[in-house]
């Protein structure tokens, strides 16, 4: 029998993440039934939002939490097919699903994962690399486009400002909305990154918000005011945005990295008098939520990849057993761009173990 | 020359406003110019938001602050028409204009007042009375109206919670609600009111806010959740909602009573997790935004009134010199549905003293 690794959960984190919060175990790897297809995974993700699920209770309306001692569910990978017992898959097939952070999965084909964009799926590695799909043409590339363009309902002439902007959602707004022909502002948390905004990804203006206070910061990179906001952050940065909106500005709220950990529900924004004033639109989302939006934005997504225009940079760590502290890395704002786990081939190992 | 009075702030209130903050002063009242109307104001309507104005700064994007010991403009009143020099305007109309809390006003006919909405304008008084139109005919029944079926977007099946369900615009939004076939949730503060709102207006159900804590009264009137929330209140009121409302519900935040004398800005809802989680819109606006749907509004709303479907109930203060203490005892909760001021005519006190 295929002995295969997975990574589990095994305290839930007060605060930060910590890698001795998880353990590798082995696992036999049992044949796929019929209707499933057993898969080699060879790039898993890493996504901040995890951290909503690494807790006794996760967010309402969220996906559940991960139990401790169990493979964890609902993580995106990418893989090979190593055998196929479902109608539409073959060997050698380049797939994604939802089954990450293990290096063997069976996988149910019809089984509907994460809100449907999870779902067992025949990738196109013609125009780009397999890990590709688990970034820009996959749900990160999602949640950009559905947030910029749906959820924000982006106009001409809008002025944006995206936080976390050199994360794997952030930097793929910030570009879209450049290509798009807007003035865009990107904030991050490092001198490094700012450079990496201005510098790689062509931005107005960018500014390291531990480097002053978010409203002259933002004053100072958008003087007249913006009309979007793409919220990463949360908490203060939500507060400045609000603060800088004008009349009949919308905020996308993707995810709030700044109050992931936190063990009581944090103060809100406490300027929310001008949402009325300003006739402000806030609006919270999952890419997941949108779906249907998933062929449109791979074909528009897709051409700007090809032409260049729209880069990802990765944060590549190597070695499956790294996914925690790779995570753990991630929620500290150390990783710019996808971050991914090239997960090593157990079966070399072994061969070379013997 | 005729000798009109006029209410001015004097000084701003901290906290509770009272009614020593204002002062009664007697002006000499003008000819009107060629373009101009004379008006002698019979209603002048009494509104929670203006307490906004009533401080140095208004908020960003609100209508500007009054100026002290002068006559405050844009608050909406009816009158008839004493003398035009403006087309289509005649003597004995009756007009609203934004020129109240004052029993003579002398408007410029094509002046755009309150974003459009306070621009003079000739009313159909045969089918109601005027003051009707400073209550569910106008500003009330607009805002109530806008917000109900354009900001929150309301769609069939979805359960509605209203607070300040016994104001003025809250009781018009409870109704309309529940005209369209809706389960309809108002909240209020006095047990009065909450008998108001299930006896008169025929709510699915309603509570005292201070019989208890927010989320437990929510959960007991909406076991299952609510999919819209009317918000004039804003604070833990907007939080409970964040609460019990269920994926892609929306807020329509109209008011925020409960911070409007607030000198710091206060804590905002600590809950706007499952903004994201479980996909939830909330948008800020003012009646005055959506101008545009006046007459759609009219036409609806006064086909209601006439079928006798919509109600309003009224808190009528005599006497231009009670505008102040009926503002107070509006802000402290104790009025229920449309405050108006019957403006004593003071042609009346003229004749009879002189």
């Amino acid at each position: 029998m295929t002995i295969g690794r997975e990574v589990r959960p095994i305290a839930y984190p007060r605060g930060e993440v910590r890698a001795s919060e998880f353990r590798l175990v082995e696992v036999g790897v049992r044949q796929p039934r019929p209707g499933e297809v057993l898969v080699r995974n060879t790039w898993t993700s890493v996504d901040a939002a995890l951290r909503l699920r690494l807790r006794e209770k996760a967010p309402p309306g969220y996906f559940p939490a991960f139990p401790l001692e169990e493979p964890m569910d609902g993580i995106m990978t990418v893989g090979e097919v190593l055998e196929s017992r479902a109608e539409g898959f073959a060997r050698g097939d380049t797939v994604w699903h939802a089954s990450g952070w293990r290096d063997y999965a069976v996988v149910e084909a019809e089984r509907q994962a994460l809100g449907g964009v999870g779902t067992l799926t025949k990738l196109d590695v013609s125009t780009a690399p397999p890990q590709a799909h688990l970034g820009v043409l996959g749900g990160n590339g999602l949640t950009a486009y559905a947030g910029l363009f749906h959820v924000a309902g982006l106009r001409d002439g809008d002025v944006v400002w995206v936080s976390a902007a050199a994360g794997a959602v952030g930097s793929l707004v910030a570009q879209m909305a450049k290509i798009r022909g807007h003035r865009v502002i990107g904030s991050a948390g490092s001198d490094e990154k700012v450079r990496y905004l201005l510098e790689e990804l062509g931005l107005d203006a960018a500014f390291n918000y531990k480097r002053g206070t978010l409203p002259d910061l933002l004053r100072e990179a958008a003087p007249d005011g913006i009309d979007v906001y793409f919220d990463n952050v949360g908490g203060d940065h939500l507060e400045a945005a609000l603060g800088a909106l004008r009349r009949s500005g919308r905020v996308a709220i993707c995810g709030m990295i700044s109050e992931y950990a936190a063990e009581e529900p944090p103060n809100g924004p406490g300027n929310l008098m001008p949402a009325v004033t300003k006739g402000l639109t806030m609006r919270g989302f999952r890419g997941s939520d949108h779906t249907h939006l998933l062929p449109e934005m791979r074909r528009q997504t897709g051409a700007w990849v090809r032409e260049g225009r729209l880069h990802c940079r990765e944060t590549v760590v190597d070695g499956l057993a790294q996914a925690p502290a790779a995570l753990a890395s991630l929620l500290r704002g150390d990783n710019t761009g996808k971050t991914l786990v090239r997960i090593d081939d157990v079966r070399h190992r072994e061969n070379a173990g013997g």
